[in-house]
C-alpha cells in the first residue's frame, strides 16, 4: 500500500463537489481509499490521524483543497491523482462559467427581486453571512450545522426585530408557497400548514397529509429553536403566520421534547390560532388528547391523520361519551367583577383531582395544589408556589382527613373550604366532584347543592358571579340514583358533567376567559408576503440546493463564495468590524 | 366559652360511629365545637392542640373513647355530654345484638364459605389481622390506611404465594363478579375488566364504560401497587385473572405514573394478554397511540371511549393511512437461524430514528442507540450500555458524517453500516428510511434495494434469514418517483411501508416472536374462582361496609373486632409471636 497526496492552494469547493470527486476517484483501479478535503484545521486532523498524508499539513489553509489516495501501489495512487482536473471539469465546478457574483451585496443588486437566501456555508461562517442576509432584509434559510446555540439566538432575535424568517440553523427542509427548499417533498397543495423543529418529522407528516389531503406552507425551524436559550422564535413566527394565513385551516406543530417554558409559550401561541392545531412534542406527556383547539398527537403518523381528519371536518365529531346536560345557569345575566378570576377544585377522589391538575395545564393553566405526590409534575412545582392563583385540592389527603371522616362519606369538610373559598373576591369558578355508589354518603347532592345555592347567593349579594361546576360519578342504579342526584344539584344552578375531563374543560374555557389578555405573537409581525412563492433567490453555499430551486422555476443566483480572507479567523474579524457588522 | 371532656375506658368504636355521634352532638344547643376520637397518641395530640381538653390525657389508652366538647357556656357543654349514651343507642354501637364473632378465626368457623375478608381497622393492627385472613385462606380487601411501604410489599409477597388476592391497601373500590367492595358504583355487566391502582380513576371509567357496554370485573390494587418495593403484585395477578377470565374482552389498566421497572413489567403482562389492553398511566408519555394489543389513552375519559370502542368492535379500525404494500418476501420458507433475534434500524432521518426508539420500547423492546440527545429518555439510557441487543442508529449525526456527505445525499456510509450488521449472526431484522425529494440522493433505492439483496443473499448462504424493512418518505411527484422507488425495494425483497410507525410496528412484532419466553404473570396462579361473586364474606373494622355487601345479598359477618391488648405494641407484639405469626 501506498499514499500520495497533493494540496491545490485558494481552490474552494463545496461539500458536494468534494463528495463527487471522492466517489470517482474511489472508483479507479488500484485505489483502496480516497480523501478529499478542504484544509480545515479538523480535516487536516481526521487526513493525519488515518494515516492518509505523507506530507506536512501545518502550513494549509481552510481553503486549500487536500486530495490523498492510498493505491494498491505507488503507481496507482500516482495514476489517480493524474486524473483530478479531469473529474473536476466533470462536476461543473472549474471551466468556462458565466460571470457569478462573488459576495451577497453584489448577488443582491444584480437580483433585487429576491426575497430568501438560501445558506449552507461552513458553519463557521454561517452566522455572519446569515447577519448579512438579514441586514439586506432577506428571509434566511439556513441549512449550514455547527452555529453555536449563542450565534443561533442572537440571529433570530435580530430576524424577529426586522420582521423576517430566520429558518435554521441546520434546517434541512422548508416548503413556502409550493416551493421546497432544501431537503423537501413535491406534495399537493392544501389546508394543512407545518411548523416544524424536525427536519425527517416535516418530511414524513407532509408526505403522509399529501396522500390524502394537502400542505400550505412547511416550515422547519431548525432543531434547536425550541431550547430555552432560543426560545422558539422561529416556531412562534411560524404559528402567527400560519394563522393569518388564509390559506392554512389547520396547523400541525412538531418538535421532539422543547423546554418546559418554551412549550408553554408555544402552546399558548398555538390557542390563540383560532383553528384547530395538532401538537406532536414527540416522547412528552400529552396530558389530554385534545384540549380546546389543540389536539396532541403522539406519532407522526397519528399527527398526520389527525391532520387530515380535522382538514376534512374542521372539527372532528369526538366520541362524546361525557355528555354535557344543557341547563340554565342560576346566575342570569350577571357579569364576573372585576378582579374575578380563579378556578377552585375542590376534590374528595385523589386521581380526578390529580387528572384535573394535568388537563388544566394542558389548557394553559398553571395550577397550585396539596398533592405533594404530583410535586414532580412539569409546572405544578412552580404553580405551587405561586401564591393565589387556579387551585386544585383534593380533600381526600390526610392534612384534611386527620380524625376527620373521608370526604365521599361526609360533606362537612368540603363545605367550609367551599364556604371559605366562595367569600375569596378573586375566585370565579368551583369545580366539584360528586361520587356515588355503594359506601359513598347517601344522598350527597342535597348537602353540597345547599351549601352551594347559599354561596352563589352570598357571592351575588356582593355584586359577584359564582360558577360552580360538577363532575358526578355514578350510574343509574347507584343507591343515591344518578337522576335524582343530578337533578338537585341543576337545580342549584350547578353546571353537571359525567366525565371529570368535560367538566375541567369547561370550568378551564371559563378561566381562560377571564384572563387578562396577554401580548403574544411575535413583536415584528412577519409580513404575509413571506408566505408567498419565493419571487427570486441567492444561494450561498451548496450549489446543488440552487439548482432545485431552478428547477421549480424560482430564479435563483448562486453566490461564488469564499471564506473571506482566506479562511483566516483573525482577518475575518477586522474586515466584518470595518464593514460594521460589529465584532 | 367553656369546655368539657370525658374519657370512657375500653370503649372501641369505629371511624363512621365516631363520625354519627360527632353530627349529632354538633347539632345541640349551645355546643360551638365537638371532639370524638378514640385516644391515639395522635387524637390526643390534635386535641391537646386545639384547646378542647382540660384534663390530662396522658393515661389515656388507644382503646378508650375521649370526647371533648366546647360549649357557649359550661352548662351546654356538661347537658351535650350528658346525651352521650342516648346517642352512642342510636348508632346501634351498644346494646342488645345477637352474638358476633370477637376475632376473625371464630368467625370463619361460624361461615366456613366466606372467601373474602374485607378490612378496615386502623392502619396500626391492619397487617396483622390481613395476615391472619390469608393465613385463613381467604382473599383480602383491605381498605385501610396507614400500613408501611414494607408491610404492604411482605402482605402482597405472602398473599402470591398462596394464590391469593390482596387489594390494598389503601384500595377503596372493587367489583368481583359483581358485587361492589367498599365505594363502588352498581354497574352494567359487560366486556370490560379493569385493574386499577387508582380508586376514583377505577369509578369514573367503569361509570363511564356503564353508560354504553358494561363491567365483568374492577380490581383497586391499592395507589401504592405500582412502586418499585410493592412491584405491581395485585396488578399482575389481575391482568392474568382477567386475561384468562371469558366474560372479560377489554382489559383497562389505570395508574398513576408507575416506575419505570413496574412499568415495563405491567406492559409485558397486558401484552401477553392477548386480549386489547387500554393503558392509562396518568401524566406519563404514551409513545405511541397504539402498539400491537395495548392502547394507550391520555385521560380517564378517554380510556372509557376506546375500552367502548374496542368491546364493540373486537379492534377496531384504525385510520390505515400508512398502508403496508403486501410483497412476496425473498426469503421463501427459510426460518430465522438458531440465535438470531435482534433488530438494527439504520435511519438517514434524526427524528425518524428517535421515534422509532419510542416506538419500540411501547412494544417492550429495549434499544440502544447512539443518539445522545436521548439519553433522557426512560429506559434507553440503559438500553444503551447493555451492549448488544436491538439497536437504532441515527447515521445523520456528526460520529457518521464528519468529513461526509449526509446519508440523504450519499448511501456511502449506511451501506457500509448495513454490510457490517447483515453479517452479525444475532441480526435478522433490518430497518430503513428511504427519503426522497428535491435534495435527496437522486436514486436512493436503487443501491439500497442492491447492497440490501447482497446481504440477503449472503446471510441465506450461512443459512440465516435476513428480513428487511424501509419506511419510504416521499410523494409521486418527487423527482425520484414513489412508486419506481418501491418498485425496486420490493423487488430486492424488502417490505415496505409508508409510514414510519407501520414500519416500526412490523419490524417489533418479528424482533418479538424471536425473543425468548421469558417466565411471566404471578408465580402462583390465582384460581379464576376468585372472580366469582363472594359466597359469602368477613368484615372486619367499619361496619358500613358489612352493611353494603349484605344488601348485594351476600351473606357476611361482621367481626366485632377491638385492638388486641388493649392497643397496647408491646404486648400485641408479644401475642403475635404467641400465635406464630411472626415478629
Amino acid at each position: 500500500m501506498e499514499v500520495r497526496s497533493l494540496v491545490r492552494p485558494g481552490a474552494y469547493y463545496d461539500s458536494l463537489v468534494l463528495m463527487q470527486l471522492q466517489q470517482a476517484l474511489s472508483l479507479l483501479p488500484g485505489v483502496v481509499e480516497v480523501g478529499v478535503v478542504m484544509g480545515t484545521e479538523a480535516n487536516r486532523g481526521i487526513l493525519e490521524r488515518s494515516g492518509l498524508v505523507t506530507e506536512d499539513l501545518e502550513a494549509v489553509r481552510p481553503d486549500d483543497l487536500v486530495v490523498a489516495i492510498r493505491g494498491q501501489s505507488a503507481d496507482a495512487a500516482v495514476a489517480a491523482l493524474a486524473r483530478l482536473d479531469e473529474f473536476l471539469c466533470r462536476t461543473g465546478s472549474t471551466g468556462e462559467r458565466e460571470y457569478v457574483p462573488k459576495s451577497l451585496e453584489m448577488a443582491s443588486r444584480m437580483l433585487p427581486s429576491a426575497d430568501w437566501v438560501l445558506l449552507s456555508v461552513p458553519g463557521l461562517y454561517a452566522s455572519g453571512v446569515a447577519r448579512q442576509a438579514l441586514c439586506l432584509g432577506k428571509h434566511v434559510f439556513l441549512f449550514s450545522d455547527h452555529v453555536t446555540l449563542h450565534e443561533e439566538a442572537e440571529l433570530k432575535r435580530e430576524a424577529e426585530r426586522r420582521g423576517l424568517l430566520l429558518l435554521g440553523p441546520e434546517c434541512g427542509t422548508a416548503i413556502v408557497g409550493g416551493v421546497g427548499f432544501g431537503f423537501a417533498n413535491r406534495v399537493k397543495q392544501g389546508p394543512v400548514g407545518l411548523v416544524s423543529a424536525s427536519g425527517t418529522g416535516l418530511q414524513q407528516v407532509s408526505c403522509l397529509v399529501s396522500r390524502r389531503s394537502g400542505v400550505s406552507h412547511a416550515l422547519g425551524t431548525g432543531g434547536r429553536d425550541l431550547a430555552d436559550e432560543v426560545g422558539g422564535v422561529a416556531s412562534v413566527q411560524g404559528l402567527d403566520l400560519l394563522r393569518r394565513d388564509p390559506e392554512t385551516r389547520v396547523i400541525v406543530l412538531i418538535s421532539k421534547p422543547p423546554s418546559v417554558t418554551v412549550a408553554r409559550r408555544l402552546l399558548e401561541e398555538a390557542r390563540r390560532a383560532g383553528k384547530p392545531v395538532v401538537v406532536l412534542f414527540l416522547g412528552y406527556a400529552a396530558p389530554a388528547r385534545r384540549a380546546g383547539n389543540l389536539h396532541f398527537a403522539s406519532t407522526l403518523e397519528d399527527a398526520a391523520g389527525l391532520a387530515i381528519e380535522l382538514a376534512a371536518h374542521e372539527e372532528p365529531s369526538l366520541a362524546e361519551i361525557a355528555d354535557s346536560r344543557a341547563n340554565p345557569s342560576g346566575n342570569g345575566d350577571l357579569c364576573f367583577a372585576r378582579g374575578q378570576r380563579y378556578l377552585r377544585g375542590l376534590y374528595s377522589g385523589g386521581t380526578l383531582a390529580y387528572e384535573a391538575q394535568l388537563l388544566l395545564w394542558s389548557h394553559g393553566l398553571a395550577v397550585s395544589t396539596n398533592d405533594l405526590a404530583s410535586s414532580d409534575f412539569r409546572g405544578s412545582s412552580a404553580g405551587r408556589d405561586a401564591g393565589p392563583g387556579h387551585r386544585v385540592l383534593d380533600l381526600g389527603t390526610e392534612e384534611f382527613t386527620q380524625g376527620r371522616p373521608h370526604p365521599m362519606i361526609s360533606n362537612d369538610v368540603r363545605i367550609r373550604v367551599l364556604r371559605q373559598e366562595a367569600r375569596d373576591p378573586e375566585v370565579a369558578v368551583i369545580l366539584l366532584d360528586v361520587v356515588l355508589g355503594d359506601g359513598a354518603h347517601p344522598d350527597p347532592a342535597r348537602e353540597l347543592a345547599s351549601a352551594c345555592s347559599q354561596a352563589v347567593a352570598e357571592a351575588r349579594k356582593s355584586g359577584r358571579r359564582l360558577e360552580v361546576i360538577a363532575v358526578v360519578v355514578g350510574t343509574e342504579d347507584d343507591p343515591q340514583g344518578l337522576e335524582s342526584q343530578v337533578k338537585l344539584l341543576e337545580a342549584a344552578g350547578i353546571r353537571v358533567f359525567m366525565g371529570n375531563e368535560a367538566a375541567v374543560g369547561h370550568a378551564a374555557s371559563l378561566a381562560r376567559a377571564l384572563e387578562e389578555c396577554r401580548p403574544l405573537g411575535p413583536p415584528v409581525p412577519v409580513p404575509l408576503t413571506a408566505l408567498e412563492p419565493p419571487g427570486a433567490a441567492l444561494n450561498v453555499g451548496l450549489e446543488w440546493f440552487a439548482g432545485s430551486l431552478q428547477a421549480q422555476g424560482v430564479p435563483t443566483l448562486h453566490v461564488d463564495w469564499r471564506p473571506p480572507a482566506g479562511g483566516d479567523d483573525r482577518l475575518q474579524g477586522i474586515l466584518r468590524r470595518m464593514k460594521g457588522h460589529g465584532a
